[in-house]
């Protein structure tokens, strides 16, 4: 029997995580509205009063009542009062009667009495106090009506949305300065392997240094997590499961970076097993690059163990724990990735029945874009980070023809 | 004359200003690579050594002389003595022979004298110290050779890059701890209108609160700038002549939101005419919404007047301020903002010979997206805040049509 009808496909994997995990552990916090960008609500937020709080106008012009300029035109214009100005940031302190009008500009406050603007360019002031209207105009019409935007108690922003500039422009707009949103979910980093050494050591032959706590540390932050860092540990079941159990308890998601070999492969589902239930749930995954990779979930948090080769990690960290700090931090998961339309340069095989993931790098030609596949061991991390994205092959396809138009989901 | 026919295209206007502008105000600083994503590399980062800096194997197996393996199969093995394992993490304190053979694990480092990889699963140790060899392997084949992914002194990282996790695993892998960006763009707000308030305060009648200021910082803070905010100033060209004064000084860019009242938008122009040569280079912006934008280059920095309405304050914020930075970083701008690709719910009629940009919704329909354009006026930010993007309907459109598949490019 082929080996990817007994692993499962990144998808089924994922969704298998997710049934397990506890969203409990969970919590929020309050956050200045200011810096909350990329922040995701906890709790629904509602409008403690109207938007806009007044009447305004939209247009400079003449307040006016709507009803006395029907039936004016350029040849046939009316002629109303000027009782006063309205001053920028105030109540205007007059009304407004049928026959009168008011200076008014670009977000003042409609006089009592007025229900329309007469735009500055179909009036002409006639004499001091006079101006004569060359164009009707109907009730509301170039004004904001009070509560137009939002009303009062309404629901602005719901639970599970990511904060973008928009969202925090309506909030300081009805003056709410701090926000309820889900903390950061922590993720716990730990590398594995006797070979690996700290970055700033310069390595004996033999030795390499830590890259993907890093890589992994860069993507965790850009999707809303927050990476702790737990070092590197040796390829020994005891200290690997003494540093996972501490972190198991320090963090929500604890992600563990092992060698690539196949014993100490064994050696991180092992330890998953011993962290609590149910332990190991995928142990192998139908995917390129990545198949060593395991999930498991203990006692409601993911572990999960991503492989050691630097691409590998990457991807997979894409794939699985951009998502699953997603979940976490229960974003409503309405918007599709964006991605950028290319054209295959090279035919791409691949294995029926596996998911790949290639990665693609974006060449200008003309008027579009040409998606030129990054070829190199999944050890290489330069050959990755000269691609621009990933595509993805599905599992029913045999590959990808030179020519074919591709989503490039770009990397970042 | 239509008015569209005076006022410059959003392209133009753009790289009018990009001409004016001095990119010698941008300087550098050095920040820890741990940290570095999305920013911008100010230099070339070159290789300090070659990487790998050994040759090391790809799989788990067995390290031998490739020679001593040709016409080697399952039904003919060939049989070699093992000298010794290589331990992890450390040169192997032996070599090799032909007729021998070294037990590796992936990551491993060579031992000297072989130059392939025979997998596991094509050997079975058949006697203490001896081990069947099932498979032939070419020279070089399961390792990964010195200098493979990059050779010392190579440019793996040019200048002008924006750092992501790829980037940043592989200055961890070369021990390049610390790297240097440009530093962030400061981007100086100033925020006038007699009738804005700062957020935390309770307007009072013909008061509103100030959003464009909030609206802009997290597009700026995104984009890698910095935002300083300077506040509010009355409608006065002396307090807005001296406050602006001081933030060309200070910072490398100024953003004034104005009031929408043609009054104020020619206060602003105004003041950017005294503040430096050239001055106001573009006054009025053939796009909607935006088209009181006003463009200005001051002694070699943009000083930009956008529309007091956030929406339209927003949208411009995407179209001059996100690349105003970008050039401003020097990012080589290689890469096509992603998008979303969806159907169009209703014809959308545009004025021909202007180019508009639309807020829409996104809408998950069967397995398409459906882009719903959120209707408002561009004073709700409310509005704004239920759209997932922006599309494009270009100048030389007279609109686009229900049905249609357009690009999404999503706020954030």
């Amino acid at each position: 029997m082929p080996e990817f009808l007994t692993l499962l496909a990144p998808d089924d994997a994922r969704n298998l995580m997710f049934e397990s995990i506890n969203l409990h552990h969970v919590i929020s916090q309050t956050v200045e509205a200011v810096s909350a960008a990329g922040r995701v609500t906890a709790v629904g937020v509602y409008a403690p009063h109207p938007l806009p709080a007044f009447p305004r106008s939209t247009v400079d012009g003449f307040a006016v009542v709507a009803r006395d300029t029907f039936g004016t035109s350029e040849s046939m214009p009316g002629y109303l009062n000027i009782v006063g100005e309205v001053p920028m940031g105030a109540a205007p302190s007059f009304s407004v009667q049928t026959g009168q009008c008011a200076l008014i500009h670009t977000g003042g406050m409609l006089p009592a009495g007025t229900d329309a603007i007469v735009m500055l360019e179909y009036t002409q002031v006639v004499r001091p106090g006079e101006v004569e209207i060359q164009r009707a105009v109907a009730n509301g019409e170039n004004i904001l009506r009070l509560g137009e935007d939002v009303t009062e108690n309404q629901l602005v922003i719901p639970k599970g949305v990511r904060i973008r500039a928009a969202e925090i422009g309506g909030l300081m707009a009805l003056g709410i300065t701090s926000v309820q949103v889900i903390r950061r979910v922590r993720v716990a980093l730990i590398s594995s392997g006797d070979e690996v050494i700290e970055p700033h050591i310069f390595p004996q032959p033999g030795q390499v240094r830590d890259i993907n706590s890093y890589t992994l540390a860069a993507l965790i932050s850009k999707a809303g997590g927050e990476p702790i860092f737990y070092g590197i540990v040796h390829d020994s079941f005891e200290e690997l499961k003494d540093i996972s159990m501490r972190a198991l308890n320090e963090t929500d998601i604890v992600i563990i970076t092992a060698g690539s070999s196949a014993s100490i492969r064994d050696l991180t589902a092992g330890v998953i097993a011993t962290l609590g239930k149910p332990g190991v749930l995928v142990h192998g995954i139908n995917t390129k690059p990545g198949k060593p990779t395991i999930l498991g979930v203990c006692d409601g948090k993911a572990v999960i163990g991503l492989p050691g080769n630097p691409v590998s990690a990457l991807v997979n960290g894409y794939l699985f724990v951009v998502p699953l700090i997603e979940k976490l931090l229960g974003i409503i998961d309405r918007i599709p990735k964006p991605s950028v339309k290319a054209t295959l340069t090279v035919n791409l095989p691949s294995q029926t029945g596996r998911e790949d993931w290639q990665p693609v790098k974006l060449i200008a030609k003309e008027s579009r874009w040409l998606a030129e596949p990054v070829f190199g061991k999944s050890n290489l991390i330069f050959t990755l980070a000269s691609a621009d994205g990933l595509i993805k092959i599905h599992a029913d396809a045999n590959g990808i023809s030179a020519g074919e138009v591709v989503d490039v989901y770009l990397m970042d």
